[in-house]
């Protein structure tokens, strides 16, 4: 099994570097469109290569991986911005996927999964309001469904939804009389309506950053996700493993970023030594090892605990402040290692830096989980 | 005169408030032509509200301030990214006017300086090369300038020339015969070729970042600036003011950045508290202010000195650092503390981060200046 | 006057490296009784070398210095363990003597402010007390002071009561019905029982700290200083100028440290470079001069503003944050640069980190200060 | 196995906390010959409770364990500054008998080996010199073993030799023909003289820390320990085994520092809360368990690795160098988070602090670790 992962991970690196790698382009960044048709082509490579759906279960025509696994590939995947979506393992796809796979009715997996693991439509997840909305604390939830004449009608305001343009379905958080809900909606309802697409510092997200109104959204029972009432124990179970995915994937753009700097200092000079015989170089990137070491190192043994069925509450919330901190780190030091050349969008380095910039606040906010392990470290006396 | 420049302060501000910050738009960004007409607008509006070329001497049309002025001045322009190019005081117009001021002969003066601050033109500064040419060592200039009958001729490859796109002329760093000298080249030179911008993050400069070539390109004597010989020590005279100018522009803009954080963080509530009300994001405030507090006593005190036409070599050099690093922390608390809307183009927080972020590189890299630093120090015995 | 300043700046540096210097060693750590004699001998030179007292008028003795003298003053005096005792200008004995001056009668100046000027006697502030009394917030102040036939009763606990080895009296901050008042109190007092000396991190304090138990400690009217019921005030009213002064102090004492270690750096080879050659010690000595600079500017800004009557409440809280903070990270640097030696008592390097590190919690921990600064700037609306 | 471990790890912290914890006191600190006194009681303690030696073969008494499971035991016993002296197994004895079992021949290990491991007698590690010597450059040896008349004679200067105090003999190196050569020296050899025991920051250190002078130290071959010439090489080989298990007592160290101070803020209230929840006082304590989180993971890998009999000369460099710094920043916020108590030796947080101070330095400082990674990185194109 170690050979084989061992295998797929390198089949995963080839076509990062044949094709991925190559359909990279500045101009992509905020071009929805054409970042939708070059994900498109690339997963038909990816499916052809044996190296698609790492995530999902072989009946579903994935690679059946176990956590650990995927910890590899997302991360080789992860070194190309196009990589986890070539692979169909890139969010909000991914987490919807696992969603409509625990909790969606034979019927909803029919309509909605299989075209999604087919690569041919996307999707996106509605979850995130504007102020006074829900934001870091969901409590405040003011989108709501309420019941009338046997349908549900469903009313709110949504934004930064990550994938929502071009999406065909969105799985939408709303409050209803039990609890908060969740709902699978097309965009094609009258009642759903994208507003625009939120342009931003991270450029690559396919689907970009959407803004979302429901205005009288009618919909039947069949479009309720699981069971009502239980849309903030979904979402609270999504997040745990789309944030060490994220880890996964973005330790993969991190070091290629240092990978692309280490290659500069090691060729460029000034002053009559090459930077990579400066001291002040040589920190930064031993530093930087040290980060990816540490964060892979978290990562994995979340990665074995979930695999062993344990709870990763804890652990990975730890691992997501420290690896969403780390990576910006590396980054920052690729950056500043190639001077001029890593500002500039002539090397990946510079949308590398800008798209790690989210991940400290997207998946909960560093602060945030900062404050929430200390209070359950409190309250259950864990010992440092 | 202190009345006066408070007054004059206030105009400012009221200017930036009123025009500045209201022709900001994200789509600006990166679209050269159209940043350039509006920049052009504002420069007329600024010129009628009395606050134009705060630093040209009087029969210059400028205001004739002291450095001590500027740094108030400079810094409530900076608030907004379109303050300073409004007032003609940004770079590389600004550091060029003052190169032609102290260099020029009447005729050039009359033909670049005059127009240049009457914001006719643009103008740009090249002297950074591509690998293995003069990057952070200047020592490592490849272009060259040789003597033939009569004439220069300049060869040569520079790029991360900010503000080259449309700009009427540039001034040119080349080795000859007895060092470097710099040379006014007008870019309709058939010798002068802009082969592109170079997008990245930073954008809004008035006229990008161009890469130009210069083949066999034909210059006059009358071309060369100043002195023949003197090119690296002019360039290096123009660094200090240059590096200060840009901490009193960019500690406006982190201040700015920071003050709408400050505005959301009292709004904003999470969790049954406004986010002002938490002690992270009261940190985050707190050192905002320490470090914007002490950056301006740098600045200032550098200021003071330059205007008693004391040396700042080294305490510019401090300065330089520091303040760089302290706004980029600004900046980046900033955007935290916004969370996904610090992140999106809906604020301008989100663009300042990435506009600050060269400045730990532009004008000497942080890394670079604490090696030179500590090399004086312990050639002079500096006490610490 | 700046002339004067500067020649009395010189002739303490010449006390400090003749006398102060020369007079440490490792075992007057801890010492009490031998640490005092030592302080007495040297205050006596100083007084003849006319440096004694920098903070007191002319007609207690002192050198009558605004804040922006003693600034350089203290600086100077503080780059010896000894030097500011020498001069008799440290605490507690410093603030205790500015707040007899203003506040207590004739008689009480007579019988406490002038032997404590004259170096004969010594004496302590005893406000800060155990858990759950008074540590961080003043408020929970539980010694009190009862009214009873015409005497006050004190009874209480207190701790970390700095200088109470061998103090003759202490400046006692307890709860009186219509507020905190201070009292003062003779050590010779039957009710006031010193309990022990406080070991701990750092060891040149004089007179140690102590723990003070008050059990029926009897005081007449005449004990109260200034007003009853201003005890708070009062207490408040030293902490700004006493925790400016120890920012000039340790500001010198890091300075020190750094020097001793750029000594070292510019001696001492390994693999074949001295250590002074070396980019990351380079980095770490100019980041050492960067923050002693911002440092003495922020420091230098409140003394200004202190000496035109201006208010520092907001500027002292940033000032003590930064100078406490970067004085630790300059020793830090001192100790790293300087290796195992800088771990050992052979140099004064190792004892100045251990006497800074508590200068992040006395007169107010950063944290505390970062939330009020916060609360004040959110208050007032303060822009960053 | 696993379990048997547990079980092991849960009779060291009994002991821990029953009688190394109970024994500790300030006064030890610097008291080195009481501090050998308490140490020899505590191993008889040990012994009996079937811990003692847990890096020994059974057959010199030990328990035989390999790297994962000593990384939870002396991780256990280090959270007393007694713990692991009372296993025998805290250096330089435990890496000397290490060297001894490795290449010391049979009368050797007669001699040496088992009196050391019966904690009958101590030793030392004799390496370092001062300035122009051998520090962190091994190359710099001046410390001589000449050849004549079938003798060594042994001249040179040794200082910060930890445990020289009362040891029976010192481990040697010095600079012969082919090399530099380790000697075994008896401490009664009238060649050799501790000249002093050099204070310092941390004080638990069992035997001081000496000053040794070699004046034409007369030894016979039989005191070459394992072959001329190989002196680096052991030198070396000692250093990865040293340096984690070093890593694994500090991890505890800084978790029990930790621990106090969770309990502290636990209970201790401040303006109207309880110090566990104010979000400051939180962020220091998530970010502790974060740091020791990583580091545990780090170590153990290094372990897992070591007992798979893989090299980890890059991995342990990258796990002193976080290890060493993080649990510096855990000590250190356990100082902050106890305030005025956490300075004092009242508990035992203040000493942590000081004792962890040198990890940063011993065993190769940080900055030359980084640098000899990043030389490591670039030479054999490691990739991030």
């Amino acid at each position: 099994m170690q050979d084989s992962i061992a295998q797929l991970r390198a089949r995963v690196r080839q076509f990062v570097e044949q094709h991925a790698i190559p359909s990279e382009e500045p101009s992509l960044a905020h071009d929805v469109q054409r970042l939708d048709a070059v994900v498109r082509r690339l997963q038909g490579v990816a499916r052809e290569a044996g190296i698609y759906a790492p995530h999902l279960p072989p009946e579903y025509g994935g690679l059946g991986l176990d956590w650990q696994a995927r910890a590899e590939i997302l991360e080789e995947a992860g070194r190309s911005f196009l990589g986890a979506p070539a692979l169909n393992c890139a969010p909000p796809d991914q987490p919807n996927m696992i969603n409509l796979l625990r909790h969606g009715n034979a019927a909803q997996r029919e309509r909605y999964l299989l075209p999604l693991v087919r690569g041919e439509i996307r999707s996106c997840f509605a979850m995130t309001e504007p102020a006074p909305g829900a934001g870091s604390d969901p409590s405040m939830l003011r989108t709501t469904a309420e019941r009338q004449h046997g349908k549900w009608i469903i009313n709110g305001h949504k934004w930064f939804i990550s994938g929502a343009v071009d999406a065909a379905f969105a799985i939408v958080l709303a409050r209803t009389d039990t609890g908060a809900t969740m709902f699978i909606v097309d965009t094609s309802n009258p009642g759903y309506r994208l507003v625009r697409n939120i342009a931003g510092m991270d450029g690559y997200q396919v689907g970009g950053h959407g803004e979302i109104v429901f205005e009288n959204c009618v919909v039947d029972d069949d479009a309720v996700l699981g069971e009502v009432g239980q849309g903030f124990a979904y979402a609270q179970a999504r997040l745990e493993p789309a944030r060490l995915s994220h880890c996964m994937r973005f330790i993969g753009r991190a070091s290629r970023a240092m990978e692309i700097a280490q290659q500069y200092a090691a060729q460029r000079e000034s002053f009559g030594q090459r930077l990579a015989d400066l001291q002040q170089v040589q920190a930064m990137v031993a530093d930087s090892h040290i980060d990816l070491h540490a964060s892979r190192l978290m990562v994995r043994d979340c990665a074995r605990k979930m695999d062993a069925g344990e709870s990763v509450k804890h652990d990975s919330a730890m691992t997501k402040i420290f690896v969403s901190e780390a990576v910006w780190r590396v980054a920052d030091r690729a950056v500043q290692i190639m001077g001029a050349l890593g500002i500039s969008d002539d090397t990946p380095v510079s949308m590398i830096q800008r798209e790690l910039r989210p991940f400290r606040i997207y998946d909960g906010a560093s602060e945030l989980h900062r404050a929430t392990l200390a209070r359950r470290i409190f309250q259950y006396g864990l010992r440092p």
